[in-house]
């Protein structure tokens, strides 16, 4: 059966994202604070950069990132995700990740913008931009993981829509030894996923804790 | 040499303290799931229930607790955490513990009312009621310590007032594995210990999470 997952990035101060972003740094100061441990990681090396050569932590933060690519079926995300809001008038936009993206599967794309026509990518990766309803986006892609899992890739406000309308069977979040003093607060406005959801932490030796919902 | 030490319980989500206590409940309902791996310590019944008949957890979480009365000389405290504001009429009000608090040291409590004189309980315990500057106070406790660290034990804002001063060398927090959605904000306005002070990460098998500020 289809579940949907959500893996997200957390500072020990419950912060998300960046709020420090520039143009010339599209990414902000703290992202690369709060996701070190993953990016330092063999999975996020091979699946991510296309860096064969083996590098990268082994441990638990790689057995996470690793099982976060399994057993997917559809990939959702947010229109900032993608970059249609940093790059909102190149129609021939194809996201961050190159000619080969790390997906491997049908990724449905949240827009309010017009329309576009589906891209396919070398891999597998096929986008579909979609102005509608979660659900529907999600029933979409649901039939498209064919009994696959649907992840709901980001960016933190998309998640956080999916997190506040129930639709999240599996939430893993990355809680990152760093205080970040800025940035979206997760937490706020969630329903009490604990009361939900199953509750368990583990610790990596990077100082980040694991800690998994799942119902 | 004196070190400033603070034990603190914050909530997943980064709540400290309870905002939906009544006079019927003066602690709320999230103070037992916020702190429910420290009140299950043997520690913590033997030092502050009085009970010596073995009972309680004896893992990392009871560690912690042991640690904390560790080489305590002196104990700072805000007015709420004494129960001034509880009780602001009752001049003989002697805290929430019992004759023999469990403290065993001098206790400088911090108030804005009127001065009252100091109170001397069993087992080593004498409150003194300090209408002055955090630092004034530390330094009185300093003294009073005599080689030995200084507690502030809280509640939530005093602690907060000394570690935004930068007065504090080790903060332990115990993350509890649960949501509140409620109360007062840890993290708001706090310098960024992780910058000053070096920082490690325990997970017991409560789920609670002992994060370690030290400097």
């Amino acid at each position: 059966m289809t579940r949907v997952r959500i893996d997200l990035f957390v500072s020990l101060d419950g912060y998300t994202s960046m709020t420090d972003n520039t143009p010339n740094n599209p990414m902000g100061e703290d992202w690369g604070r709060l996701t070190a441990a993953y990016t330092a990681t063999r999975t996020f090396r091979e699946r991510v950069l296309g860096n064969t050569s083996g590098t990268g932590t082994t441990g638990l933060d790689d057995s996470y990132a690793a099982a976060s690519f399994e057993n997917i079926g559809a990939e959702i995300m947010g229109a900032s995700m993608f970059g249609l809001h940093a790059f909102p008038d190149d129609p021939d936009w194809k996201g961050w990740w190159g000619d080969q993206p790390p997906f491997g599967t049908p990724v449905y794309v949240l827009t309010h913008t017009a329309p576009r026509p589906s891209i396919q990518m070398q891999g597998g990766t096929t986008f579909h931009f979609r102005n509608a309803e979660i659900e529907d986006v999600l029933a979409e892609a649901t039939e498209a993981a064919n009994g696959l899992d649907v992840r709901v890739g980001g960016g933190v406000s998309t998640a956080r829509d999916f997190l506040r309308a129930g639709l999240v069977d599996e939430f893993h979040l990355m809680v990152a030894p760093v205080l970040l003093g800025r940035g979206t607060r997760l937490w706020d406005d969630l329903p009490a996923l604990d009361l939900t959801h199953k509750m368990t932490t583990e610790l990596a030796d990077s100082g980040t804790s694991h800690v998994t919902f799942t119902r």
